[in-house]
């Protein structure tokens, strides 16, 4: 899934380049060539799809030029979790129809390959002929408030795979504290694994009407008139996601306990949490000079150069025409900031 | 005088792009295109000679389009100020050599141009005809340790125009503070009133040598090959200012007090101080948003845009691939800075 907007990474990630596109711990990959890199050990390059933004097309193929075109799935406008799934879904069933699945967002990051690997081969097994729907909760070390929680059954616990009681949105930060005391609580990774008929029952009777309006044109998935197709019922999707849409509906879901150093990268603050500081703890990507500054990030683009003195926990960020300069603790306000650029300054500059 | 580099300014001057050719506060001209307009009143456009460096010549005519190439001296390399001074008394001398001459730098500003105009207009009464040079003091209003200061004679105080005693260079806080004190004490603006005789006997009898080197092509100056023989006398020249071999040696010294809200800006400080704020005491140029901030610089270019949070007392310029956010104290580093970045990045940023 690739087909995520946003401005939370502003300057970085705008309009034209969201959040999939960007690198803004100066690795040398975007996450979207990431996730697809740590997939690739277990899956066939032919074998991945992708579905975004039809605007975002090209920049796939740029940061992915592996795949092929037709592995690119367009949607015409954004439609949540839920359509974008069943799309893919009904494409893949097309093809392979007793293919087993993984959904996973292409923005997240992943430090521990190996493990994750290990976890999605188990999965796949355990999905495998299987109706079950299959989630990866993360072992949750601080009361985050910004990530879903999945409660699971403490009756099976010992085992890897446990059934889900509840699933649980942002809660706020007493309330995360008491489910992570409980020790029954796991953040929601929104990556999931299942077989492809057990998804496709799942939608079927959970989301009738959205299963309705794709399965109409069965027929045309992978043909030359699939995209019309798409173009036509997609205006008409619910925008829904898939956890509120089937896996909180559904009897048959489960969740596999995972520490693989997981984040999604939420926040300008997560991503100083991964990123490798210099004595003074500042993160440095790009070339600058900084001068009694501590705990201070600094993001400058190639042929670009900064020097920066005398800051605290600040955030500075160029990216084409644009420049952030803000305290770390103020970071949800650039949301607002960008709001304020997009009306003072003109769209071009979000 | 327009050949001056100077890395104060950075990045906002670069060795491509010095002093002469900015405009710090936003005012929509250089220094240079103004100090050029506030003489236009008095001195014909055909009278400018502009003194700089071979390399800023095509700069030189892009901010000053009114000149033609032939009323831009080109130095191959620079020699301080008595060498660049003495090149256009040769130049003068060779077209009108009864002419009374007006020697200014060129990125210094002036508040008030009526006032200005008036004094130069008087400066030059005074040195027609006459052996005096006249150079222009300002009244201080504060302890500068960034200025040169004249002694006047206080025997002659009522008259406008008073000999000089004595030149002092940049004096510490202290000695500025008994200079104010005394009342005895103007600061030296670098501006210079005298007829070309005059100064032409002066250079003759204090830069015996420097005289001689430039006498000796008296016939080529105003000819095809007055370029060529700048070239070659030039490397041998001796680097003293005017003020050293010139000023503190002649006996007939005046010194014109005058109050018309001059600076010769030479720092990020004095240029806030001329600025325009907000509320808050910010100085923007450029389209940028501040929040929460105070006191602050913020010099973005065309077509850019920044978001500036949480700041007081700091200095953010932007300019071509340079990035600067400092604390507007630590501004006598950035020479240091600017060191640091050649050496580690390259000289294409400075």
């Amino acid at each position: 899934m690739a087909g995520g907007t946003g401005s939370r990474f502003w300057p970085l990630s705008t309009n034209d380049c969201p959040k999939q596109f960007l690198d803004p711990m100066g690795t040398g990959k975007s996450f979207l060539q990431s996730t697809f890199e740590r997939f690739l050990p277990i899956i066939p390059q032919e074998n991945f799809i992708i579905v975004t933004s039809a605007a975002y097309k090209d920049k796939i193929l740029e940061h992915l030029p592996e795949l092929s075109e037709h592995q690119i799935l367009l949607e015409p406008l954004r439609r949540n979790t839920a359509p974008c799934i069943l799309y893919a879904v009904k494409r893949i069933e097309a093809i392979t129809p007793d293919a087993n699945i993984v959904v996973a967002p292409s923005d997240h990051i992943v430090l521990n390959q190996v493990e994750f690997l290990e976890v999605i081969k188990e999965g796949l097994d355990f999905v495998d002929n299987s109706p079950n729907l299959l989630t990866i909760g993360i072992k949750p070390n601080r009361p985050e408030t910004g990530y879903g929680y999945i409660q699971f059954d403490v009756e099976q616990t010992g085992n890897k795979i446990n059934s889900v009681k509840t699933f649980t949105e942002k809660p706020d930060k007493e309330l995360a504290q008491v489910f992570i005391d409980s020790g029954e609580f796991l953040w929601n990774s929104g990556i999931f694994l299942w077989s492809l008929k057990a998804i496709d029952t799942a939608f079927r009777q959970h989301l009738p009407e959205l299963y309705q309006q794709f399965n109409e044109g069965k027929d045309l998935f992978n043909t030359s008139e699939e995209q019309s197709f798409i173009n036509n019922i997609y205006p008409e999707c619910s925008n829904i996601s898939i956890d509120y849409g089937i896996m909180e509906k559904s009897e048959t879901v489960y969740v596999r306990a995972a520490n693989f150093g997981w984040s999604d990268v939420g926040t300008w603050g997560s991503v100083f949490t991964h990123m490798q500081k210099d004595e003074n703890q500042n993160a440095v990507v790009g070339e600058a000079i900084t001068s009694n500054c501590t705990n201070t990030v600094v993001h400058i683009p190639k042929g670009r150069i900064a020097v920066v003195d005398g800051l605290d926990g600040y955030l500075i960020v160029q990216q084409g025409p644009n420049l952030l300069v803000c305290k770390q603790e103020n970071e949800q306000a650039i949301r607002n900031w960008v709001d304020e650029v997009k009306y003072k300054f003109g769209e071009k500059y979000t």
